[in-house]
């Protein structure tokens, strides 16, 4: 089952068509509205797409027929879904734009889908000939400004290079358990072609059914169960990538001292020297059994504790999540606030925190989702072990059902932002990764420097952002923390509203010995801090790269390294 | 304790004044001249330093006296020794030039051991302002001409820049189970420093005694328990090099999506764009136990095909090495032909030959080491779960002697090799890696393209070479193989008879899908196949790197990429 754009929302997340049970419970408003301190939510509807006038193609007429002629003339697309659809990724800020109908700074002149790495080749050499920008694509989800399709003043033209008809699995070798697959596979086409061999990848991120394999490596991203089956880095083996030097095919070693792995150039380059048109990936049998359970600790720091010495004792966790004392209290309530409310509902609350309190629970505790997945008897016997660990830390366990909803809701957080978006509200990500030593350093610089940017921000008095954030994808030397934040949206500022927030995150981030992006990538939002990420050696490195891949500058301009 | 290069062969192994039982061990000689089909073994011993006669070297007096100010008059060593000692690695080949006493074409005009990143640095760009290149090493056990002091035309004069007085390990990070070490520690020193406070870096290569840190990063190492410990690229966190274009300090994060991970630039760089001069590394701690025993199988296939399930099922072993039919065969016969000859010996041996028939095990049988390392508990549980798939296969469990012996002479081959090189005889070794599925395609050529090679530079009718491999370092898509071969000296074609042997090992490695180095690194010897490796685009990159950070050319000019 591949992805049909046509059905999926040009200015939001999901199937157009989708059900979106959230916007219409008025309850979930009204509790959010007092979450925020704020007194009543606005209605802050996109404009339809059939209301914006999109700019004219730039593209020359002999140059449209030339990649017809490349990718075949039905897949050489101009339509105003199309355009508007690859105009841009899908980070908040990208939507403001999108449903603000401001296509004025990104807006791609043509989408090509050539149908195989040849065609991506010629689609590219014909593009770098004429001065034409190229800003590969698979699913476009990245939330980093990663395919934005702007044009500044630098090319003639851009395009989005759509890599998604390119997405079969093309061999796997059970032997070494790895497979060759089109990069433009999209995640659960990926695994359904993969689970039909008793095989997967393993990797899911929350964009997982709407980004590619492609994505997934140019972005140097991870799937959330990242400790069982490795972030990007991890599964890659080789790849295949159409750059507009030619085709280039990395070293496909299980492991080589033949010089610097050239792989690791690829993963994370974001397009930016050439389009993955093929991938070598370390493949799983697919887990006999999963087993998803909660724990509460009395505070984060115990369970950063616990969750260091889970990865230190090499316990083959698939995913050890540590929610903080707000993202705990922040789901468990807005659980409860999409429910009515009842006379037994309070009653089981109540009883919930007799209950923490004679076990010991602080009344904030943080909740960890521990999960395991693999063979029956290792599943029991690692289970068992990071439980010991758990309790050790004084945790409790709260059982299965708080990890199947964890587990069930795995892929729903993107889904709840165009609802919030529709009331006025904003709401982003962001990531990092440190050291466990620089663990609650990192961590509790961070809820504050956001909450202060939040409400330097803010349109009205009294009200107040949300931040809540949770440590995952752990390894022995140190671990990423996720944060989510919301807020009430200054409608006349929204963009430098986003854009004061972000700067002052990623300043406490750098500052405080974070690295600026532990999966989602750099793209446009981050590019202005790499030099302080890689120094200006490991820019100019990343530079002199491009410059022998990319001579005529036409990748995926702006993007990584400015 | 750190290594003296004053008490260490400067055209061999070990330190100079060791004793040496197998030289005058006539038994052994005449078993191995039996076994490579010789009447008599030659005497063919080297030349003694004081019969050489150095070229002077030609650093210009104002250089010379300007990096005697930056790393101290004593640390700019100009004596026979010193340059003698640090004119080549300790390849097969470097030997016979060094045992000849032929340093014409590799003699390093001065070696400076600066103390400190600065002075590193400051002799690195006191040298490119000077066009003198500058060799960059640590304990100089390079087996693939790494640092190999050449002049060429192309440069002035040469340094040898020794990183050895650079040997403490800075800080230790419990909690993130890293530490900052300085780049020049030889191996035992850092155990020592590490040790004493309770961890180990793991990282055990043959080479051990007499190699450095920086040069395990440099080549891409690997120990011989790097299924525990990892490869280099798995326990290097960041690294400070000093560059001609200044420090570089990689990025230092537990995972990134920051772009590109450029410490994968430094692994395997080769001292060609820098000097390592820290590392920040993944240390684990002390294991409580070790556990290694032996196990015969009935063929090198159904130990390629236990010791594949041993890693995809993610045993955590330390080491699965698994010896060919002529390796175990030879080992045993080595072992055997040390000890004086008697009647109790014959009647052990007729013992275990009919004990391994009556247990099913073929006459040619193939033994694997498997080692396991940790806590006591899952120490145990690893052996038992190894063994048990290790039985499933066939296997004969020959307890823990056969491990104990492997242990303790796991430091030994390189010290047979000066006798051996005494006695007119030649031995070298190359490993490659390759996935499961191309194992035995790979294995099944390499033995007979070796000996074909070796057959046809053979001086002595009659003659044959002994070509023995084993398989070690395994991943879950592959596995490194690794061969030692010994043969009759040509004596009047000495290098060109080993030139012709690596080429067609090499080229059998390219043509059946093998890397042309798993772990010795690529230096002058591989560089040739650099562009097989990596493609022609690969290679590029890689020289657009070294122009960028070495644009003058001076860093350890001839190596990696040419």
């Amino acid at each position: 089952m591949t992805v049909d754009r046509n059905d999926t929302r040009w200015n939001g997340w999901g199937w157009s068509h989708a059900a979106d049970e959230l916007s219409g419970n008025d309850q979930v408003w009204e509790w959010m509205a007092r979450e925020l301190g704020m007194g009543a939510l606005l209605a802050t509807p996109p404009v339809p797409l059939e209301d914006i006038i999109l700019p004219p193609s730039r593209l020359p007429t002999d140059v449209l027929n030339g990649l017809a002629e490349v990718a075949g003339e039905a897949w050489v697309k101009v339509s105003q879904f199309e355009r508007a659809s690859h105009a841009r990724g899908k980070s908040y800020h990208d939507l403001l734009y999108l449903r603000a109908g401001d296509l004025r700074d990104a807006m791609p002149d043509a989408v090509v889908y050539p149908g195989n790495p040849l065609e991506t080749l010629e689609v590219i050499q014909r593009c770098a000939d004429r001065n034409i920008a190229v800003v590969p694509t698979g699913g476009g989800s990245s939330v980093v400004g990663g395919v934005t399709a702007a044009t500044g003043d630098t090319h003639d033209a851009v395009i989005v290079l759509d890599t998604t008809r390119m997405n079969r699995v093309l061999t796997i070798d059970e032997e070494a358990m790895t497979a060759v697959v089109e990069a433009g596979v999209y995640g659960p086409d990926l695994e359904e072609q993969l689970n039909a061999k008793g095989f997967t990848l393993g990797h899911f991120p929350q964009s997982f059914e709407f980004s590619t394999l492609g994505g997934w490596i140019a972005a140097r991203g991870a799937g959330q169960q990242s400790n069982k089956y490795g972030k990007a880095e991890a599964w890659l083996v080789c790849a295949k990538l159409a750059t507009p030097k030619g085709f280039w095919t990395t070293e496909c070693f299980p492991a080589s001292a033949a010089g610097p792995d050239l792989n690791d150039l690829v993963l994370g380059s974001e397009g930016t020297i050439g389009v993955i048109t093929e991938a070598t990936v370390k493949i799983q049998r697919v887990p006999e059994a999963k087993d998803y359970r909660g724990y509460l600790f009395n505070d984060f720091a115990s369970g950063v504790a616990a969750a260091r010495e889970i990865v230190q004792s090499r316990v083959p966790v698939a995913m050890v999540r540590l929610s903080d004392e707000n993202e705990t209290h922040f789901f468990r309530a807005f659980s409860d606030a999409q429910k009515p409310a009842s006379f037994m509902r309070d009653l089981k609350k109540k009883f919930e925190a007799w209950y923490l309190k004679t076990k010991g629970v602080s009344e904030k505790p943080c909740v960890m989702i521990i999960g395991v997945e693999g063979t029956k008897a290792a599943t029991e016997s690692a289970r068992k072990t990071a439980e010991a660990i758990a309790k050790k830390h004084k945790a409790l366990p709260i059982g299965t059902s708080a990890g199947k909803r964890w587990y069930e809701g795995r892929f729903h957080g993107p889904y709840a932002r165009d609802p919030m978006l529709d009331h006025g509200l904003g709401v982003d990500t962001l990531e990092t990764a440190t050291r466990w030593s620089n663990m609650l350093h990192l961590h509790g610089a961070m809820t504050p420097a956001i909450e202060t940017a939040i409400r330097e921000t803010l349109p009205n008095e009294g009200a107040h952002g949300i931040v809540m954030g949770h440590l995952s994808h752990s390894y022995t030397d140190g671990a990423s923390l996720y944060y989510t934040f919301a807020f009430p949206r200054d409608l006349e500022a929204e963009v430098p509203q986003w854009r004061a927030i972000k700067k002052a995150a990623t300043e406490t981030i750098v500052e405080h010995g974070g690295t600026i992006s532990h999966h989602h990538g750099v793209g446009t939002d981050h590019a202005d801090w790499m030099v302080e990420e890689k120094g200006p050696i490991g820019v100019s490195i990343l530079k002199a790269v491009k410059d022998e891949l990319d001579e005529a500058g036409i990748m995926n301009p702006g993007k990584l390294v400015r």
